[in-house]
């Protein structure tokens, strides 16, 4: 995603949310195909799609021709030709959506909504929101991601968004959750270290149904934030996360429950307008 | 349900079969959490918030983040951000409703679909409402609910709304399905005597389901409705039973298909309207 | 189907193509009830159903109260007092719907989404308006339709309504699925000497899950469509195949996705037309 089109999702995300925005494309159709469980991003896209007056059909994969052996590709053409113009995708099979796009052969639109733990766009997007609704801008500001990054598909969207707007990217996670790829971000083993002066605060999901046997993490208690570890952050910081949240494991309930700082629920909100703005985009194109 | 309450939705619930009133909150959204399987209460609650104009999502736990750990209150905070004004639970845990009302720090509406073996107020309201079209009042009517009583969230809501408005209320029930915590109420062993006179026969299912080991009913024939029994009831007396109907089980198939007092199926009907009332109060609230 | 009824929909479903037809029953309520996976058919169904403006309600066998012993007549019943004025109903179960027609006692409306290896007649509908777009008419043309044609409803249908209209049919099949009871029809044992010459060559799809132990198929490589075979068709000699497809099975991969005369994917998309002419058409009767 480059700056432009973040930037115009972005603005036309809180022109939805202020009631300035109205849909241009009622009446066209997307399908829903999430193989993967979810709740916040289904019921966004969902609920943005309808108040788009889009049809929106639920492509249950258990219940299609996938258990009759069609391709993916083959049931996306058809889709198309029914009158779908775009299908909202999650999966757990990295680069399943660049592999799908280069086969297709009609210009049916493949929306990502959460791939592998490669990719997580319209997170990074809201995540984006989010952090522009409460601190202004990113730029220079010391953003810290802390958890299960190697895992995280949200980790790296995110990542890859606040680098190209000049954040301070800061990465905390125990070894087992490193990925020494990741480059031009400073990497921290000790949690308070890292918080020290953070604008932001954005702790992760251990994604214990990623993890491959024997890979179970160690010492996660060390990685897990209190309110006592957070004194150290920057004044006004905020405290992210993707949800949904293993309470008391990277995050303690009373955090959640109490701290001034949080936007939880304040980024699960701006899904759904982020998921309007891009749903209307890609259907506009 | 006090009685203010029980009047006002089935006046609300007459108009929309009338004709005579629309829908005050259309473009709001709602989800469907439908813990245990259904038909009628599913079906007319879905059909009852579209024809309201409602964006309906419907929230399948296997498919979502419960299977990744998070609890229902956290869900249900995340729905109300997303933009979920009122969500329609049916569960069978006794309590969770209240439990969980009790938690919530965000304004979302629990509608209650059926909860454990405790209550059923729609299909209370809808049994009312149907009581009213066919008998105009209940108040000093005698009325007869016989079977499964222990298991059945429609007996204790009939009886309790019931008893609010004068009815006079007879139970019969095999020793097993007996509840002598239920007050106010006369107590029947023999359905012949029961029948007698009443106005109303309200025959419940038998909920194979909710019974533990060992808690096999017994002598059930004895509670088996036919026409020969009902020749008791009083004049012009109807027929009702919640559905879905083991046939020859509680009732007789001859019964169900010929009986001029049976309401089955208007019963059904009026539940839509009714839940269009139901929903419509709990969002204009 | 009869011919005028044939007519009547295909006309309806070209009107809708063009944006020459509008909605007559928006607001009223269908139900999808799909006991057999599918994919283009349940979609189309329900962006049919949502084009017209009806509500659709997705009735699931495993969460409803069939799971409660509860009879197909009964639930549909049920669902005609709740409001529902048709059900789309796909089954595995031959004479399913002929059997519960019979049975209803209220005038809720059947529509035949696939029952069984015996008829598909939304299929045949789709097949029918993509043939006259492409050729004019069936009249007096050499048809040509192989494969598991034993096991096809697809074939069926086909066969009925082409046989109305006055085409040349001939059928290919290996011995293990030939049915021998279709009249009036040539019967061919050699994939090159049926298509030769042929107008439309309607590849099947080998149906592996309706095959019973012991019935594999044998040599059926000797009926799978190559480039080669397709030679000797007629000059503007088109290729169906209902979907989904059995890649390099039933019809080679190359052919799928190069042949001039393919129209795999605009028959989905008549599809979508025909359903919105035979749910206006249902539902205006």
């Amino acid at each position: 995603m480059n700056k432009e089109y973040v930037l115009k999702i972005t603005e036309a995300a809180k022109a939805f949310k202020a009631g300035k925005m109205k849909s241009s494309v009622a009446g066209k159709a997307v399908a829903m195909m999430f193989l993967e469980n979810s709740t916040r991003t289904k019921c966004s896209f969902e609920l943005a799609a309808k108040r788009l007056g889009l049809h929106v059909l639920d492509f249950e994969a258990s219940k299609s021709s996938f258990s009759k052996g069609e391709t993916l590709v083959d049931t996306l053409h058809n889709l198309y030709f029914i009158g779908v113009e775009a299908v909202v995708i999650r999966s757990s099979e990295n680069g399943l959506l660049e592999k799908t796009q280069s086969e297709l052969k009609y210009p049916i639109k493949l929306v990502n909504a959460g791939e592998g733990n490669l990719s997580h766009p319209t997170q990074a997007l809201l995540d984006f929101m989010t952090m522009t609704e409460k601190l202004d801008t990113v730029e220079g500001k010391k953003i810290v991601i802390a958890g299960d990054i190697k895992h995280s598909r949200v980790a790296y969207s995110n990542i890859e968004l606040l680098a190209n707007f000049g954040a301070d990217l800061h990465l905390c996670a125990p070894d087992c959750f490193k990925d020494e790829s990741i480059k031009n971000v400073t990497w921290h083993d000790n949690l308070t270290e890292a918080i020290t002066d953070a604008n932001v605060v954005m702790m992760l999901r251990i994604q214990f149904e990623r993890h491959e046997t024997g890979e179970q993490p160690q010492n996660t208690e060390k990685f897990r934030l209190t309110s006592e570890l957070l004194k150290k952050r920057a004044p006004s910081a905020i405290l992210m996360h993707p949800g949904p949240v293993n309470r008391d494991v990277e995050i303690s309930s009373e955090l959640l429950d109490n701290d001034k700082g949080i936007t939880i629920l304040e980024q699960a909100g701006n899904g759904t307008f982020v998921r309007m703005a891009v749903l209307q985009e890609v259907l506009s194109g």
